[in-house]
Formats: C-alpha cells, structure tokens, sequence
C-alpha cells in the first residue's frame, strides 16, 4: 500500500458553531469549506494545516454514527484518512493481509473524494478510512 | 499561532511488538525510531507518512497515563501534535484565548523536540501538543 500522506483527522464535535471558534481563533486555521454529507447524516466543517486537512464532524441526526460516537466516548477524534493512489489496489491488499474492511468498494465521500473505512478492530483501535483524488 | 502541519499523531497501543506489523506490513510504513521516553513512562515507535509521524506509545508502567488511556478508552488516537515555530509564543497566545496549559513552561519530547500540551477540556475534547524543532 502506497500511502502519501494524511488526507484528514476526523474530528466528532457536538457542533460545528461552537468548535470552530477554537480552530480559527486559538490555532489560527481557516474554515475554508463546510458541507452536509447526507448520507452519513454529518455536517462537516474542513481546516488545512500542512499537507493534512481537519475535518469537523457534528452529526445532523441522532441516528448518525457520529452521535453514537460522540454519547460513547464525548468529543474527540474519530478517523485517520490516508492518502493512497490506487484506493481499489489498497483495500484490496488490506484486505488479503487480514484486516476486515467497512466500505467492500469505495464510495463518494466528503470533497469529491473516494473512500473506504477499514475496520477498527483490525487497524489497532483507530477508525481508520483511505482516500484517492481521482478528480 | 502559525502551525505549519500536524508534527505527529499519538496512538495508544498495549504492545508496540503487536502493533508494529500491521503499520508496516499491511500500511507499508516503515518503523525507522523507537524510543524510550523515561518521564512519561512509555516506548514510542515512529513511522514517517508525508509530512506527518505516526507515534505509537506503549505504557512502560501501569502509572503511565498511557496506561490508564487503555485501560479507560482501549487502545487508539491519544493525541494530535501540531509543528508550530515559536512554542513560547503559541502558549502564551493559547493562554490568554482561556486554554488551560498542561505545560506552561515547554519540556524536551521525543525525538529532540520541545513540546508542551493544551487541556483537552479547552480544545475540543482532543488532547492537543505543540511541538518546535529547536535543532
């Protein structure tokens, strides 16, 4: 697996009004892009810092992942995202070496990205997702 | 603050012995450190993705408060450490924005650097560290 770089930190906040402040006014980051992702029913809010990219995320339903998350363990992060060039490759290999995958294919994700999550249980406890730029 | 990227991201782990492999074999890192940071009582393991480590912390000691993160939360994401380049600056900045400092004056970290780590009550529930290469 060729890993590039870290695409994004996940981040589950309980709200994006009250959490950006922080990430603007203390470490002096930019919100440069908020968007709802529907079907993960999260609205997510994007900060660059580096090479990386800090992605809120505050659930829009008390059904989402992230509320779950957030009622289990508080606020905190959530995911790490590789950048990988090759995402079918990836998960592919992933998968022959033993570690179960979330997404068996990769899906449309947050900025235009394709995704798949691994799961926890296999990747030493951190939820961890791969990401390809295929735009 | 001017943080120019995400220095490292530190992960719990029962066993660096266990959880080496699977960042080496299956995420093709290569582990090229570990260290033993006596104070805070822990082995460390670090692989280089991009701009970004990815440190592993196995507790040396059952007092070690990477130890009590396991034993509260189970192994996974224990902190995010931002490369900043004048610390004594961030902190007094963070400071006087109402965050508890952890450390208010910076100490030697792994890896020759100078670091110190903001209250994860004051940042969003992330444990947070800054981090300057002085070298």
């Amino acid at each position: 697996m060729n890993l590039t770089h870290i695409e994004h930190i996940g981040i589950a906040v309980k709200s994006l009004e009250t959490s950006i402040p922080y990430y603007e006014q203390v470490l002096g980051l930019t919100c440069y892009n908020i968007e709802e992702v529907a079907d993960q029913k999260v609205k997510t809010a994007f900060f660059k810092v580096g090479q990386t990219k800090i992605e809120l995320l505050e659930p829009t339903s008390e059904e989402s992942t992230i509320a779950k998350f957030i009622e289990k363990r508080g606020e905190g992060v959530h995911h790490i995202a590789y950048a990988v060039g090759n995402i079918e490759g990836a998960l592919a290999e992933a998968e022959m070496k033993g570690v179960q995958l979330i997404d068996k294919t990769p899906r449309g994700g947050a900025e235009g990205l394709t995704i798949a999550f691994l799961h926890p249980k296999f990747t030493g406890g951190v939820l961890t997702e791969l990401c390809e730029d295929k735009n």
